[in-house]
């Protein structure tokens, strides 16, 4: 037995030398992807995952449509798991990303996605997996055993493989992802004051909203997922653009708001709803860029320069740290969270 | 100044008479665009909307990929307007559902997808809305002018709307659709009694959980909105595939739980997550079919038969109707939620 909290701190801890791993082994296979990807030659892109990993997807979809022009968005596996369907994939890359690779839906949505024309690529944590057998092509993110419930090394080591790819197929030499882990290492070493300090802050409050926009907007729901699961605090996660259609209602004085904001447009995008976040006095805490940080009053401001597309890889450290933190501070394991087991077999 | 809630109300009542007008006056429009849509032969459809029409445009992909075998996803409007992205829309349907038809950004998202090459579509309560003028086809759900902020008749409007197209583009008549009005009238003659206990009963929750999956996961989202814009609950909706993969450790004894389970394979499929909410000691509220009611122990039956793809217009009536009850309970008017207005302009 370890001490509650040891696995998942270690890991946080871990990313910057697991990405610098996958720079450095993990860009073979990232090639060989890519050389299908282009030969194949997609019209769209669909992403299949659950969870933390569906995170990653989306911003993968972001990265696709983005950067490379292809409509992409999100598979639903239900339609052909659940309910049969056996749509027309052809000229379609099917992306399934998963830590474990052992999910059946997604092993199974693979396998129908093929069948039906689809050219499939699995990002996983584990080459032997399920997942990475059923996929023409496979991308090892090389995060290394994950043993915290909560995912958090393998969730970022996603975001760059997935990064990689899309840089490989635009043909230029990815050398801002090289300044990354050094960059994570400041950041990580700068986190104990102010993260604990917001950790303490919400020691008993019952909810919190995380917004974000574009690129910044899966760390958003990526940071509500790693609340909710270690800290049980109900965490609602929006674009800026959908939290004045609605949600905004249920935001008062006891929420608290994570607010994500880089340097950028999505992070400007997201900026825009602050005004309306004072208004309802949240308590609202920032990370972001130095001056974004500034005007919500409270924060962490993230080292740079970075293109607004890598950012995500190092706007969850806070998120992670915090969800940690506040899992102590509360009492619970962050490791083992009541109820949830490391690698999830949805049907 | 009407009295709280009257409006919402009015408008929950107004959904069979809706519907009716629909299927007289409205199949025009649809065949119209049927034609269109057939012509141009997508190879895959995106929706783009916002807020409640995210729900309806989430519907509206299961329609497609499950009845009709095309691929189908939501669109990232940020991509296009806060990146300007400009993705290679040849071969796309691209839909927009809006109730207002006003939000500045799906306008545009709708005029970009055009210029890239899609066919676009406008599915809204609003024929003169800029969002129908920008579009090749528009399909006016008749709704009627919605005087509540919270979204009620034009939700299930969209929903009948959009299922009305897929019917059309099978070919096949759609009789199942015919009987709709007259089940919802009866459903909601029965819904006081359950409604009104299980609100009496939510009178202090802080938050709840919504669940669904497949066809149902779109009510489970939308009851989840509802419930967060008129009576401020923290409301967290999920597939139950994603549940299983972190949130269920935020569910508690304190923690209501909206299990959306009609009959088919979408609501059993729901029901499978049962015994892990019972084990949380959730207090489990069920809306779908006699077996699945009778097994969750409370609940309300959805009277049938109906396909199983037509039972969200059903589904979300007790929920509607919750929330308005819930939000009247609480002290608060449904009719005008803090801090929201009935057109919201996303830019």
């Amino acid at each position: 037995m370890t001490e509650p909290g040891a696995l998942m701190a270690a890991e946080i801890l871990e990313q910057p030398d697991a990405w610098a791993r996958f720079l450095d082994q993990g860009l073979g296979a990232v090639e060989r992807a890519a050389r299908r990807v282009a030969d194949y030659g997609p019209r769209h892109v669909l992403f299949a995952a659950r969870g933390t990993s569906d995170h990653a997807a989306l911003y993968g979809a972001y990265l696709f449509e983005t950067l490379l022009g292809v409509p992409a968005g999100l598979l639903s596996p239900s339609a052909l798991t659940v309910y049969g369907a056996r749509p027309d994939y052809a000229g379609t890359l099917v992306v399934g990303v998963s830590q474990s690779g052992g999910s059946p839906d997604l092993v199974r949505s693979l396998a129908v996605a093929s069948e039906r024309g689809a050219l499939t690529l699995a990002v996983t944590n584990a080459p032997g997996s399920p997942l990475a057998q059923a996929a023409h092509e496979h991308i090892d993110v090389l995060a290394g055993p994950e043993r915290a419930v909560a995912a958090t090394k393998s969730y970022t080591a996603q975001l760059l493989a997935l990064h990689a790819l899309v840089a490989e197929l635009r043909g230029g030499a990815d050398q801002a992802s090289r300044a990354l882990p050094e960059l994570a290492q400041r950041l990580l070493g700068s986190l104990e004051g102010p993260v604990g300090q917001v950790a303490e802050r919400y020691r008993f409050a019952p909810r919190v909203v995380t917004v974000g926009r574009g690129y910044c907007y899966p760390t958003a729901r990526e940071a509500a997922l790693k609340l909710m699961e270690t800290s049980y605090l109900f965490a609602l996660s929006f674009s800026a653009a959908d939290l004045l259609h609605g949600p905004l209602a249920a935001v008062d004085a006891s929420t608290p708001a994570l607010l994500v904001a880089p340097e950028g447009k999505g992070g400007s995008a997201a900026m825009s709803v602050l005004p309306q976040l004072q208004d309802k006095k949240a308590d609202v805490f920032c990370v972001g860029s130095a001056e974004h940080v500034h005007a919500a009053g409270s924060g962490v401001v993230l080292p740079g320069p970075v293109p607004e597309e890598l950012s995500p890889l190092l706007e969850i450290l806070p998120a992670q740290t915090l969800a940690l933190r506040l899992a102590l501070l509360r009492g619970e394991n962050p490791d083992a969270p009541r109820g949830l087991s490391k690698i999830t077999k949805t049907l």
